[in-house]
């Protein structure tokens, strides 16, 4: 991770914040130095540790931060996260911004871990989507590593997916693969989204590297994997819970794809407290 | 609400999504002009027409997009939204940012709006916090106004809200209280958080304008109403849900602030679909 | 104030002065170093210290400032302000910056601080305006806080005002009042201009906090203070001058706001002198 | 001159102004439409319509101004300027940084056009320095124009001028010329800044294209105009006031320049006012 | 090609040119209005439309181009490429900057062009690398493709090439290929750098999806060939030249990447003349 | 130089070549680290060092670089240029960005080079033009002066240089001449571009400072020369090559302007390579 993305991205939530100037902490001596904690009201995967850091990083250079805990850790209900020490009116500017990172993201790794724990044995891999919240794609797609998952593309840019607008702006699932294969950039595998069967047999014969099956019930997800496993990829997407990811993984396919890793967010519960 | 800052938040959002260019869209002829439409699948409050139009804008100014509802609107699971006409490129490549700007702040504004229900009838205001998605904040303020709510400050720069940690760096709720008073803007009133109905007695005294009670219990709520309400204005805040809002309104606060309204994300569920 | 307003607005006067390059500078030898000092030619009360070291700290980190005077101090003709000492390019360089923002900051808190004395002994407070130089509003709205001014609103965003023009596009002072008391963000005053006596009654019947006394004669502004002083925040303005405010200050008013502390300049003649 | 300039001067002006939405304005029905025309208080030179147009071109592309005079005209008091029509929210919300445009350049260029005015008839062009507000270097230079003066150099890029402070870096006049003579950019006329005759005469031996004769008095200069008229270019500058400014222009020197011009403002007095 | 980095490009691109202002073309009347065309003095294959059009789009919308030929065109000595309509100071300000971006890119896809044709009937498809002038690399790889190549990887985000100094910080080709192949993105394939065929054997059997045959003499690249050539994708590099790199393509490899395409430029000459 | 010009490229270069991440470097353990260094393959002129080292600052502060050669030395063969240390990811991320600024400048300044090299002992001065790589004016025109020439005007802003377009546009050589002596910016020499031996009288007799002399021949050349050589700057353009070169600079003209210098490029061949 490029740490000019994390510190554009804190740049801009500090501005919004904190704009021409935090008429409350000006109320306090500039002298004035504290000791505080960062503590966990949940339990929850946590992650987002650079963000934190960069938020008073570039409020005061003078703030210290001593962490206890890594990204990607496990952290329970009263735990302490870090100690920070500093002058009292960086910590308290800075404290609002530094915990919405962190409770946002280390949210999103702990909703992943649960779908990851969920599938732990199978052969099934947790990816991500581009559901994300604008502005946060980076952000969050390193809270899925955190919490066990694995990185679909980051954007458009970066893989070729053919989905049911495609195929009807470019007329076929043969003439959408041909295109793909033929055109633009070497060496992207093409993925297309298929609806049924019938769908998968007609990508494959066109020569497709991975299948995105939407909506696929458990019956027709393992006659895909029967007939093609192996030989290419087979993602499985679309009203995917916790309740019924089992049941999908274990058809047999390589990845199960859900958007509810980061379009909705569980902020984790932390609070920020003067020790000292 | 200011169009320059719609147009920087989407720059950048499909900045991360977009990168240096959409590989599968542009497989697609140039020239393939498409219409789409826009279905909810949920039940919802509509917000963030701005951002979903200013996508397209700023991709392509040949794309028009008629909508049928309005910020603020119910609308049902299974209706449309607004129809969209343009190249085919320009529709696919803007598709899934538009969606995850109206899902996120739709999702907001119908989380905000069921608050608002249960307090109706009740002298009860919903205010926001400042736990917000960074880098969204102004956005999702305006969504919280679309379902109802009413804004408590925008950031660090346009109140005074004294918390337990300023306290403590201050010294004690008199002295916090007589330096927001005797200093800085003119004419931004003096909010103070206070943990039992002592602190609200020693606030008033100090000269406080606004009390934000923090997790207090209907009853001392009752007892703080019954002693200064209308003196001062009175806003509950802590642990309060779905549940026990209507109990807490009751108690004749002023306004109750809700973190869940902001920190919190369940995206509206929205497909865009090719019809021609 | 926020570090990152001050280094912008520093990194675009310097973009603006220097663009690709010192053509005189240049000509001196990279190794050679001097020890300068900034003298003061006027008596003022000075300010810009945080963007004059800016200044150099982004030419040069190799630069060292030792500042004999702070923000707000009187200073006199003759006196050595501070000492600079480090690369002769680098000084060089950065010269006129530094003391274009040294000698209109000082400029202003030494406009704001003859307004300040004279009303002192009266209970009026000197408030500033919106009447700013394009750019300089935050840096102006320290330096009058520098010489013993209180700010007004920073901005559209942080107040409610409701001047003659609103009040023409609203309808009336009842309706401006009343809509913004009921809309809008919780907890921002309502001020509202006002012409007259009977607009003065009318703003206080609709439950105005506050209210701008626009070009009242002393006699009305006498009335105003003996009916509603002490239960509404009284503020003159309108063609107030350094030969007429005492009588205005002494009438009672609780503010008296003045265009002249930001809208004129009188630079703060200062020179930089190589003495080693 | 650039436009993108002028765009991003004003952008940044509003972002100071407005921040995150004018919560005065918003009072207003959306569909409310006025018209206003800007009346001048004072007897002006007009500067700054691009500026003032781009304030409202941002906020709203649907308000139209008609403008009756132009940049560079001389304007009396009472006089109409222009007519504004379009929604009173956007109108309002531009009046201020649009006013605090015009009322600072059009400042600059009455002032300036007075020294020109002084000078008529003589030989003397009137220069500006590089005395300016920090982040309106080209909107002055531009107002400089438009009052009748010239502009020297833009900035340390593009023009070579040995100050006091360049030569004790150099050692020496010659050193310092024959430096700026054999090094650098092709084309560029050397200035050097001069303190006395002997001085003079040394600059010119050196080779120098352009004196600063710095607080020459009459005679002085006389004598310099004398010895070298014709063959160098004579430039003074310090301490010249509209009093003895025309004294100066007699002694035939080429150009007077002025700090006066750009680092003090008088604003024009000017105001919006809704008519319909 | 997403508008905005054109816009962007373009935009720094004027900037360095223009700066403050043009002070030539300032010299025009402000209404005189030319007809100018864009001759070639080269034949070359044309590239840069867009960006061409985004500098005269930014300097003065009023300015109309009417083109004749399309990029990828092949275009001769003494061909009329465009006719441009507008005013005259716009025109010739944007002249120099619209001929650089034309010139420059112009240049990479013609020498692109002439790799292809070297090709043309063997199964082998020329490919660019990250060797690229800083600042313009997704111009430059738009010009790969007018030219009749195809793009590599757009940067270090959107595929993995495992490097010398790669594998020597990893430890060996297996160790690279696996950790490759078991973290990070889904549905990146995994190329790898070889020297010899004994690597090119260790990195089959460690399963890498693409090899980089570096400076392998012909002899070896056939063999190469003969061993894997269908399994896994071939690419030669290194020391390729327009002299040799026939016999390397009818070796059998699928792809030959080439540094010269977009290190080095060879401008094509044109030129713009005022025609009316 | 600005450090803030080269910190800005450098930052544009990264985030085109980083994007989101760099897959391959994130698959080495982060605290691998190791000792690489740079190894030029060509005789060449360097240039770029301040580029190359602020491309490892951006990335890693950590990584340490030492210097072997300065900017403006030759360089031959197997010469070890500078050598690294630091963590393996950081290192590997940016030596692509950090070569292709060396290869492309120190190409720039190579070829500069041999210009200068071939005019040795006559009195003509190498310039570049205007004809630079978009995005890369003020690196390109550093190079340049490595390369031992000199630098013509930066942009259109520090120069009035009238060519035949704009001699179109304003009717006549005496015309624009006219124009140019009397308006704009005091202190700027006007050049202009002349086609024949008619044109330079011309434009001497009008007054300008110094002539592009546009693809004169030698004999021209030389009557030029003798007729008004000293009392006005001769500058010849077109079509000069490295064979042609040294007779035109005998002619006695003053500068010799080559597109050459800064339109194409060959890089030079430089590699980085881990040692330790």
């Amino acid at each position: 991770m490029l740490p000019d993305d994390i510190s554009e991205t804190v740049r801009r939530a500090l501005a919004e914040d904190i704009g021409p100037g935090d008429l409350t902490a000006n109320l306090i001596p500039a002298d004035r130095r504290v000791t505080a904690e960062v503590i966990s009201r949940d339990e929850a995967i946590l992650c987002g540790r650079a963000w934190f850091d960069e938020v008073f990083r570039q409020i005061d250079g003078d703030i210290r931060i001593t962490w206890q805990v890594r990204d990607g850790d496990a952290i329970r209900a009263g735990q302490v996260l870090c100690r920070i020490q500093g002058p009292a009116r960086g910590v308290l500017t800075g404290e609002r911004t530094a915990l919405n990172f962190l409770q946002t993201l280390s949210g999103t790794a702990t909703r992943t871990h649960a779908y990851v724990e969920a599938v732990r044995g199978t052969p099934a891999t947790i990816l991500d989507t581009r559901k994300t919240l604008p502005g946060l794609r980076t952000a969050q797609k390193y809270a899925v590593k955190c919490g066990g998952g694995q990185n679909h593309r980051m954007g458009l840019f970066d893989g070729i997916l053919l989905k049911e607008n495609h195929i009807t702006a470019l007329g076929s699932i043969a003439t959408a693969v041909h295109n793909a294969k033929t055109r633009g950039t070497a060496n992207v595998p093409v993925e297309i989204e298929v609806e049924n069967l019938d769908q998968v047999r007609e990508a494959v014969a066109a020569g497709a590297d991975h299948l995105l099956l939407d909506n696929f019930d458990l019956s027709d997800l393992k006659t895909a994997v029967a007939e093609c496993g192996g030989k290419i990829k087979l993602e499985a997407s679309g009203n995917i819970t916790l309740d019924n990811i089992r049941a999908v993984a274990e058809t047999g396919v390589d990845y199960i794809s859900i958007g509810d890793l980061t379009k909705n967010v569980t902020a984790t519960d932390l609070s920020l407290r003067i020790t000292d």
